[in-house]
């Protein structure tokens, strides 16, 4: 997917509600800037829970929702969509709010001003233009020399977050790989009820639950991980997810360690979260 | 409806076509000039037919075509319809095009040459400003002392229409009144079969065809039209249409005249056009 095509599919993603349709393409077109990436209808992680922002720009931590009336979603959509749904972090993030029930000329200045706003972000923060053959390029993490929840990498591939570890895979399709520190795995889980696994994520992405939907294999993985030294006892994390243009992403969630005490054969094993950023490897030379 | 419903509306309909939606908000959002009236969708009477085109702005008769594929929908959309729909005439419009198939880069560009163009297309012309309270005021039309069809004018009430000739209406619904001239009559004709009448208007709007569906009525009214002086032999035209946001119309058509040759008891009366401009009258003084 190019640039076109991605910028066009977000707008259109707007379509069902008319105001924020115009308040969206108002911005982006007034903004008139496409080194600034923008996500429209972004699940995010919010202290109140999860919710939906009309639009993100990752590279500014910066979200614009439209108030229509109801905006928080997560009664309104099945808890399943959300939990396949790619949610990013709102850690630090700023959230700018348009009264589409104000006049058409309050409505038009606020945008102005969001729009000032944006440009504010852009100059004030150390800004990367936003490329979008690159941004899913391990390439560009390897150069950067880490991966951090607050830029929230996603990759569209498990070979492609695993080339960020010292790999040079041409593809991968397991849920596990090896990683440069012996007693690291990278993972990349389903965090949701997905038929053979019952795993969770909590809504502060702190914990994961991980269990088998077999109450006899549930018992066999939580032993074999306590005792047997072949299981690693840390992961890095790329939660398989939905993009919200329908395509499968890879969301890194961070670097999680088992909890011995708090695992055991009813829960499963309980991974906790210790790191928000992690070292990228440069891939091997040939 | 206020300015700001009817243009959020205006810019809901292009939900459908996301390439169509970023080409006609990215235009209106760059010329940022709320003093340009514009309408999506409005079907257009073009040599080859009915057509619609994607963004129209009267006022500069200028039309925009978003070119994805196929974009003449004659054959596309049922007749029915299409009788029903405010058909506006075009002629010595300009139509611009942007070939969506193109680069992002491409697309853009030649969206800017557009604004640009409008805003040449504003300067030179005797540019009367936007007005969505008066543009269907009679007294927009008596102070102008015409209507003309190129000026793309209807009301939204029959009332409204009437009192642009010497009437004081509060309320009208028959479809027909008087006219200052007692040799014209003003009429409101659905011009699609509509169960009573079967009406017809050619594709080049010159010709109107009137004939009640019952044979004995038809008769009786195509012989008292030729013989009886109280039913006048011209018309001033308002076709009762829908509106794009489904609102109902009354599009000026002109000046119609019997013709009293072509007219007969199968075919029905047929009226041609003679004028595409008319006097207005101011409102009697109580």
């Amino acid at each position: 997917m190019d640039k076109k095509e991605y910028i066009i599919r977000q707008l259109g993603r707007t379509k069902n509600k008319k105001y924020e349709a115009y308040v969206v393409s108002r911005i982006i077109h007034l903004l008139d800037d496409f080194s600034v990436k923008f996500v429209t209808q972004q699940y995010v992680m919010r202290p109140e829970g999860r919710a939906l922002t009309d639009l993100f720009f990752p590279q500014l931590g910066l979200h614009v929702e439209v108030d229509e009336g109801q905006h928080f979603v997560a009664d309104n959509i099945k808890a399943d969509k959300i939990r396949e749904a790619d949610i990013v972090n709102t850690t630090g993030h700023e959230i700018l709010r348009v009264d589409v029930t104000k006049s058409f000329e309050d409505i038009n200045n606020k945008i102005g001003n969001i729009v000032q706003r944006i440009k504010e972000l852009k100059n004030q923060s150390v800004f990367v233009p936003w490329d979008i053959d690159s941004e899913f390029s391990p390439d560009t993490y390897i150069k950067l020399g880490y991966i951090v929840v607050s830029d929230n990498v996603a990759f569209k591939t498990i070979k492609d977050a695993c080339n960020c570890f010292g790999h040079n895979y041409s593809g991968y399709q397991r849920a596990g790989a090896p990683h440069p520190d012996s007693e690291v795995m990278l993972w990349f889980p389903k965090l949701f009820p997905n038929g053979e696994w019952n795993n969770q994520i909590s809504d502060d992405e702190e914990i994961i639950f991980e269990k088998n939907e077999d109450a006899e294999k549930a018992k066999e993985h939580f032993l074999s991980h306590l005792n047997n030294k072949k299981h690693k006892q840390k992961r890095i994390v790329f939660a398989k997810v939905k993009g919200n243009l329908g395509d499968t992403l890879y969301r890194f969630r961070g670097l999680y360690k088992l909890d011995t005490q708090e695992s055991n054969e009813n829960i499963g094993l309980v991974w906790k979260r210790i790191e928000r950023k992690v070292q990228t490897y440069p891939q091997p030379k040939c």
